[in-house]
């Protein structure tokens, strides 16, 4: 790993970048929805060298220590990697960098080669009184790598360095990762071996396997491959108390699980350094289709109806009408469901009943070896039928996988453009997923509205399903309404607020698969309980007695 | 429910009992296994009557008070009660109550109605400093349910009035249900509505759902419907400092689970007094047939691959040579595998090189709609076929499932011949699992002579298992050195010790479906480690400050 590389979204530094050449319609219809100035004064990001840092408040002494329990090249307090590791990947995030606010950098990043060095820096820092904040990707959108602000100096503690796979046992189908690994040092250690962890998070690029554990993550398979906690099984972490191992079994009955104590701390609890994962065998072929569903209710009655009917799919991603409707316009003119739409179908289409106003964009794909992956095929697209599902065939399934890790760098456009935009998530029952779905979605309309963000636009799908339930995701867009990152933070937040209480009030849990960080902490009581919160108060007290790790995160400061 | 049914395993005094007519060749068999003595004094157990009972401690003030706090007719004082409630149902349990061996007899049983009850009960017993113990079924092998010596009274809690399904969410499939109903009245309230909870441990008859879920049970199905921490979605416990509610979704990423907390916390935090479960719908058909292998590691490699293989059975079910042998012994001279292989097979077996010394038998079955088991189950005869499995059909399939929960009723007869039995369980990967299968039934072999219980047998199967490991469970029997309890106690203790301690250096878990209660607690720091303990203690000091919680069950006392 390269631990100078910038991993930076938002900031227009990637090599890669959304590519709106040839998606024709997009602009236009973004301008019309969200009712944007034609005229757009433009709001670029500041450049590195611009951004104002408080010095570092390691004195000489400190840094030296430090430099002692690492290796050589392991401590930087530079203003680049100081800014890398200020923020994590939230809209909030983004638009403080960009406008170069960032009044509460680490003091230090620092890079540990192994588990011994990472104990020892923890010791280190309680008797020195130095927060830590362990660092995957950084690709929270929760505010869950962000320093505390207040007079105590912070350190964060990347974990770059632990990248490898350690093992591989073939028999058991498991591996021993390290916790930095990230989604591509992951997938290409193990497909060598003819094996897959099948988490494919839109962060796969940039994420960890110990970021992903510690936020509970969902990948964009976990349909089919599980949910990280269920791939997970066994973890080691390092807390300022000592080591905490969980034995490598499929399952067992020796009381409550400290494993799954570790999964979802969030880093509050020790810095989580390897973990025993389990794998899938890499599939033989992909087969991912498209269907158009005539409306939402039919298109959730044919999700529930594959949840629940024991064919294992790999993926089913079910977009309402909006999202279908953007799809369409995020298209390329010259193929994608656009193209689909403009050139071939729309006569037809509309003849049977589908529209882009109405209708909903389903991806539906089975992984496995080809007799299997057909015969499900079949008896799904059969359930799908059942439910008026019209089969569009593969090209939008692979245009959909092709583009699967691209949207988060359409933000860099969106923000320089004073465009708002930002995700949340939930999860609940079948019965009550269409309650949770109006409630949410109605809730951020207004509140964008009412911050002056306009009509705004709000897009939504289902991409994680359970027999017993599914999550639902929504984008939601508007206009800034100002070029001030406190102001943006302002109208952000109050958009947040309203529809995390809307959501929780119509009895979805907190997140699915975000996690709580910062952002979600002021709710985690309305979660779990006055009873809940004590558990994890008493938790932390244990696991962290001087509170040095991750402070703020997961339990309101 | 009536709550003055005798529900006692090897007490003889079920209607039901292991009906041993036609199994001619079992005693001979046992006999010349064991090497038991052909004239055998019989131990019958006591009389009820004729057991000395400690009166109980608490005095009439404190008695009113109790009966104040309930209702009318649900204190229970009398010797009955007091006795049945004294004790679990493991080998150690049996022998102590046969011989009328009851020191430590909880000095009340009560039987709450509601929620409210448990609570106003567990702020009282604090206040008055007494041990609440809740008692499900009754059938923990692990001294799960058993008060504590030393001089604090203890009121044992039966759940058995919280017995219903308060609803079924048929779009969602799931049901709350209330923590004291059995498996025959979960079972009962769900299938008129065309579901299942799919949990049938051995105990099902008296078993009950809050013990299930405190216990991390499996039932035999576990394969096809899932451990019962992966059918619980939601609990509700009451706790001396509060209720814990978690929410009702298929996921979260709401922090570490307090749901995962709960699971397996065996009545040491509060009473689970209800739990929304995950449903199956009720299978169409249940095709289970038998297999047999040439060797234990033929059967396993097909094992595996049937878990790794995504057909999901319901279940699969091998054992090893000693066990397929003691099939053959205990089956009905007319019928079973025996006669399977005395009148039948017994030439043409042995031509092709399967017989009863090296030979497993495998249960293999699905459940579900009449196509679909019929495609699954004709890929994974193949996959059998593969590791020279030869198919015999469904009538072995058939004859386990109608004796799935007999072989505990056999206990009586067992003891009343003065032979020792008992079970123990673990799980590993699949790569260890050869490892600790020999680790663990060698410890039993050397500990049973050890103690002077003669050669002993060690029978042994494979039966809930994963993609990434297996559970082994294993029946030892001995011949008891002596007819008294206490000496049969610690020949047991020693066996225990021994096999204990090789599962846990070989790598296997603590308990894959047991528990841990009482027996477990001394080894549960080398499973979960020093940090795991602490975890453990902080959070029954949190949850349960006067420590009034079943004492002694978890944490060693």
């Amino acid at each position: 790993m390269d631990i100078q590389n910038l991993r930076w979204w938002g900031w227009g530094t990637l090599d890669q970048s959304f590519d709106l050449k040839g998606r024709t319609a997009f602009w236009p219809g973004l301008e019309r929805m969200l009712e944007l100035p034609t005229e757009r004064e433009s709001r670029p990001p500041v450049t590195l060298e611009e951004i104002t840092l408080r010095p570092t408040r390691l004195d000489d002494r400190r840094l030296t220590s430090l430099r002692k329990l690492l290796d050589d090249g392991a401590v930087f307090t530079d203003r680049r990697a100081r800014v890398e590791h200020a923020y994590g990947k939230s809209y909030r995030d983004l638009v403080r960098v960009r406008a170069g606010y960032v009044p509460h950098p680490p003091d230090a990043v620092v890079y540990p080669t192994d588990e011994n060095q990472v104990a020892a820096l923890l010791a280190w820092a309680a008797d020195s009184d130095l927060a830590v904040i362990p660092f995957g990707g950084g690709s929270s959108v929760l505010g869950g790598v962000e320093p505390q602000p207040g007079d105590r100096p912070c350190i964060t503690l990347d974990l770059a360095r632990l990248d490898g796979v350690l093992s591989v046992d073939p028999i058991s189908r498991t591996a021993r990762i390290q916790a930095g690994a990230t989604g591509p040092e992951v997938e290409a250690q193990l497909n060598t071996q003819g094996f897959t962890l099948g988490h494919f998070p839109q962060s796969f690029e940039f994420s960890t396997l110990g970021g992903w554990i510690v936020t509970r993550a969902a990948g964009q398979n976990s349909i089919g491959y599980g949910k990280i906690e269920d791939l997970t099984q066994a973890v080691r972490v390092v807390t300022p108390v000592g080591i905490v191992e969980t034995r490598d079994t499929p399952a067992t009955a020796a009381g409550p699980s400290i494993r799954r104590l570790m999964v979802g701390s969030e880093g509050t609890y020790g810095v989580l350094t390897e973990a025993t994962m389990r794998l899938h065998p890499l599939p033989e072929v992909q087969d991912y289709r498209g269907l158009l569903f005539r409306t939402l209710a039919d298109g959730l009655a044919a999700f529930r109806d594959l949840m629940q009917s024991g064919l294992h799919p790999a993926i089913v991603r079910l977009s309402d009408p909006p999202e279908t409707a953007a799809y369409a316009l995020m298209s390329h003119e010259h193929h994608g469901l656009r193209a689909l739409f403009d050139k071939v179908l729309t006569g037809y289409l509309g003849f049977r009943g589908y529209g882009l106003d109405g209708s909903c964009l389903m991806i539906l794909g089975f992984d496995g070896n080809p007799d299997e992956v057909e015969y499900r095929l079949n008896l799904a697209l059969e359930i799908c039928r059942d439910h008026r599902g019209l089969h569009l065939g593969r090209s939008l399934g692979r245009s959909w996988k092709r583009d699967r890790f691209a949207q988060p760098y359409l933000r860099d456009d969106l923000l320089e453009n004073g465009v708002l935009v930002d995700t949340l998530e939930t999860a609940t029952t079948w019965s009550n997923l269409t309650s949770v779905y109006q409630a949410m979605t109605a809730a951020m309309k207004s509140a964008i509205a009412a911050t002056g963000g306009g009509p705004g636009v709000v897009l939504t799908h289902v991409s994680h399903a359970y027999p017993h339930g599914a999550s639902l995701y929504s984008t939601f867009l508007g206009r800034q309404t100002s070029p001030d990152p406190l102001e943006n933070q302002e109208q952000w937040r109050a958009i947040k607020r309203e529809t995390t209480e809307a959501i929780l009030a119509a009895g979805g849990t907190l997140s699915h698969h975000h996690g709580v960080g910062r952002d979600h902490a002021p709710w985690l009581e309305e979660e779990i309980g006055p009873v809940g919160m004590k558990v994890l108060q008493t938790l932390k007290q244990t696991l962290d007695p001087t509170g040095i790790m991750n402070p703020g995160i997961l339990l309101p400061s």
